[in-house]
């Protein structure tokens, strides 16, 4: 069920493309109101997103979707994966907003689900996360995708939790200060995440009450060290420890066998490759 | 000079990263208020672009940015591209916007230069266009940066030109019919392009009347094949010719030497590898 | 299929006239909820226009509307061409707005349609054109009133086409730099058109790669003169002729006789005279 | 001073002409950025209104107005009106919505002035008034040039006061009926106004505690009768009466001359020709 | 029948509180699309207000409501008074929103309906009236609230009366001035009021014209003394008199028994207490 | 520095009030233009809040307040606290909306200052929270006041943290199953709430991993002993406790003793007594 945000958002991305209607169809009166199907088709091994955008999407312009395969599960080349009935005029319309969405999630759903599934082989209990690297305007149907691959989609916005780096850090005059200040001003609500680049930085971090220690761009061993320093400390178990920066498909095992609860990859949203579908539409 | 049309998207992009305030920013008071210089640095070598965006984004929260590097030309590692001054506040809102546009509106013209060039080396007065393979709700941003790059940006909406593609053929009942109905029936103010998949019916295409014909999906010998042809029944010249599918950046020259008018790859908006920038804020 | 664009802006002009509520109907609570059949009757000869408005206005408020006459045709005085069924309550808010519009449109398309009639009489290829002298936040309905009424739209809007006009030549440094410099920066998909004031400017024009000259103000006579000269160069055929200033339906056969292929009229959408309606709601 | 939603529907008018941008401009760079200043003439005698409009739109592209000429007076050809200073592209981004309201707005009120003089003429307190015939999304400045002329705007929208018409006594059941539901059920601070077809009906609203009765499709000698009648009987005073129906120019002032203290037409929004103005933009 | 303005009201407020989503409920997959049952029972003793709101919300997540109880009668503890179906999640999302609405338009309805039988046991022809002291964004419901609760709305806004108070008629220069320039300057359709602080204002405003005249601040003996007055110039029955400031439950009859016309109260919607509801949600 | 939506919210509440205009000042044309200041007085003591928004208020229509008092301190009777310089049309456009927003602000910001120093005076780290009862459309600046008065705002919206109420343990199947499902299911960077109505679930709400157990309808003697088990099992501190429902001034220090770490009252938002404020405008 998707959220009355999205569903303007899909609207909002229709009259990108629709505007004041759709030029070549409107000039062949051979199309208007014939009733028709079309169906999108997997043209690469991929995750599946985007189902539940393309049956709202359908349902926009009048027409009805149905579902061949599930959102989340790998679907093959010429497979057909959702079918939609409507008015042909209607399907020209969606054509192009639904298979852009679907490409764009379906390959950010894929490249999740790799980066977890090399994670987990190595730490059962790591999260995969994205980061805020995603593009305007597309956000919410990204970080789903990252949630259909198996990831964690972190915080949605600035508000979604105290995550302090280090441009605050720099003007906050220090880590403990800026995670006190925040301890005090902020809602007991939301968690406090404060980043930290060295060892020290994160002893400071923990003690002054952060929940969440952001690593970053530490080397996989320098993590291991820190973790066998704050186990030594006794002070492992009260936060969780996030890894992010330089952390790709190559090395993310390194990074997800010293134990990190989390790792973020901002490639996830921001170098991800499209997944190709086609929509071939039938006369009914 | 932006439309409002994209200034609105800009705030609109703001507002989904900003929502109700900025978490961290407002539980640190020694933040609030400070006169700040954001600096932001190309991270990787690109073809610059976003400048302008940027510039609108510091204008919508009352910063005021100056350009160090101007859009459209090559910048490098560490290399300063734009400072903003504002207060601290002001400056941590738009920092994740900012970079999210310029990153990907930089490689998009980055990937778009290099198949330029590679296409103008051996036919230089081809174009190379964008398609409508776009991210929803970013189409606009990702356009211009096509631009930028010396590219074409093609249609922008449905209702910006009538392209006759396969579903419609099929739905009218031929190439002709679809052509001849086109002319009919659409304002003299619009180009009439439509697909062919082989040369009869680029030959019909030509004699309906279209002003292009979008050669799709064929190898660069048969569009050679294809030329020879036109030249040969004397309507070379009344038709501009678009080859697209399957062209990528190591078979775009072949595609060029063929001597059609305009070459488009959907990859450049759908497959390209975002630039890298970051920012960093000093007190003032 | 009115674009989701059209259906917005009803829903608009529903809100401007009903804002917090019809305060008559609700102060009558006879009213409230009666099953009522609103028929709206011509009250004057004319090309109808407006009825996909009206059929959309009704879904709006939870109605539903049946057409008993066809857009594009005559109808006459006390000719009925539409009835609505619903609460009395939704058929007294749509009234107002739904009459505003069905007048206006068909007005429109009537004057056009004379227009349309007198030119083809002389000249059965000539297209008659609107301008973008429409009313402001109208222009989609004013757009498809001239269509309805046989005309042709022009450009929607300044991305539509380029046209360059006298304040954009003199700004430019003449007619052949504006149109070289157009060619150049502007995307293949666009037509570019260019005023010329005299038989020089638009061989410039032509010479420079207009597909379009627009020929202002200029007498039947003087275009006559122009289009043999035109010929004469064997550059007539390269470019389509449109006329345009101070043309009426007193003198435009006259321009028609002279064998440009568009006249366009500012008058269409700003010196109408409104169709009349009216709108009789009975119980059901 | 405009309010908010005038500024926001002026904004919606430039984008429907803009939206992504003016394409002829953005491919001539010779006027990007040139400093220039622009020039509204009228062209054609008329009552000036639209001013305020045009000083907005400037302001909203960063340009800035001066006004030459004061509304609601009257200006005559060749008569510059407001120059406006700014950048080349913005002049040009404004220049059609801006003379597209100017042309209209005037119009109206040069009709209105007429209308108004003529029933003066002969009946110094009478109103000249119009309706809701107005054009849909464009209301508030076809009302706003009504004041200008020197008439009255009537009800802007349907929760502006009580106005019980011939549909609403047909549902409520009669006159009466309908005029006591509405006092009970009507705030105090609204007016009730009912329109009556015959002298009967007109005492029966007054009666009923009417403010207003308009009367529909009378003749003036009708009306002069009715007026006597209700004189006789003591109650011309308790209330406002509005002649509506059929007026027009030539029959306003035996209307005027009855003493009905409101004329009210619908053709001074729906039937007006519009003024003629042009902008000339020169660089400075 | 609720208008669209109230119908987007409320879409805003669920957007206000669901944004992306209901992290609760879409994190226990076992309440995803389960049939369910809503129940919202009455806690406190008042009278019913808000369920069209009720409805309407439960309409835009797709579920149905059905009414338990009417409007405007009174409920008391532990009484169910809506029931809605729907899935669970969409229950879920609009709990808080309906109870949110239901409980301020209900304590309104029950301070006004209060407030009205007190002054109405004195004076049964009395008024009583809201004022503009709503709360910003929620005052559509409010004001629906006093209708329910047998009171007067006032005016809605600004446009809707011309109501002279202190600040203008110091502007002004007096009161004769501030009356007779609305007179001339306003639309016949539009009442006119004018606060008087005093006896010798009131009758200022009277001859200048005012429909209403706003008794700002004086006790009950003194607005007794000035009817007395009014009556004895002859000038009472031409004008409405409204008491207002430092008017409440408790001195409400005295100021009824005076012989206003209208009694308008701030606190009915600055200062009541909301009434308690709470929502079961049963599986189905 | 009021986020963006902040200030949309605000545009939006004037233009609730504004709408076509200001039918009062505009008919008054010696108030046209004029010079004015405006000063905002206190009329009852209480913790001042609703600056910032008066401030943007201010600006939106161009004028310029100033400010004579601090949010958050306490101001008293006939007491200045901002003083705003513009054309008295503005001035006379924000008024109420300015004196409705700071009564209500103040209000609320009075009544959680008072609950916070009874609750602190017995529990130093005691929070006061707010609840999502708030008023739809104005719950920004609820929760902000909630700020100014010294308590915690709790969560914003649905997508704020996980709170798993009644309804979602009973249709979860009991609080294990649904603790356990948001762990898995929802992002770490979001707490995990739990209702509990006794200290059974209480303590199965710790083990299945809730960062927050609230209490509801608890009296203070059974939360005390609830904290008692805890602190024998070891598991007090792993959780924040609050309690909330039936919590008001009156008792708030009892519950406050008990050792709890929040204590919610809806009636902060809900039950609060709008502070007195009043504008007087002088020409300058």
């Amino acid at each position: 069920m998707l959220p009355k945000l999205a569903i303007d958002l899909l609207q909002h991305y229709l009259e990108e493309d629709v505007r004041t209607g759709d030029s070549t169809t409107e000039a062949i009166p051979e199309i208007h109101g014939l009733p028709a199907v079309a169906t999108i088709f997997a043209q690469s091994r991929c995750v599946l997103a985007g189902v539940e955008e393309v049956l709202a999407l359908a349902e926009l312009v009048g027409a009805r979707g149905q579902v061949l395969a599930r959102e989340g599960e790998w679907v093959g080349p010429s497979q057909p994966v959702i079918t939609i009935q409507g008015s042909a005029d209607a399907l020209l319309r969606i054509e192009r907003v639904a298979l852009n969405i679907m490409m764009r999630m379906s390959g950010i759903a894929t490249k999740t689900r790799a980066a977890v599934n090399k994670a987990r082989a190595v730490n059962p209990h790591v999260r995969v996360a994205a980061t805020r690297k995603t593009t305007p305007g597309f956000r919410f149907f990204e970080k789903r995708a990252v949630k259909l691959g198996g990831g964690d989609p972190h915080r949605y916005a600035l508000d979604d939790m105290v995550l302090i780096k280090n441009n605050h850090i720099a003007l906050a005059g220090g880590v403990r200060q800026a995670v006190e200040a925040a301890r005090v001003n902020s809602s007991f609500s939301k968690k406090i995440s404060c980043e930290a680049r060295e060892e020290s930085e994160a002893i400071e971090a923990i003690r002054a009450g952060a929940d969440i220690v952001l690593l970053d761009n530490l080397t996989a061993s320098e993590i291991e060290q820190l973790i066998q320093s704050l186990e030594e400390l006794g002070i492992r178990e009260c936060v969780l420890l996030e890894a992010s920066g330089g952390i790709n498909e190559s090395n993310i095992e390194e990074y997800a066998k010293t134990g990190v609860d989390i790792i973020s990859l901002g490639a996830l949203t921001h170098s991800f490759k499209s997944a190709d579908f086609n929509m071939r539409i039938d006369k009914q």
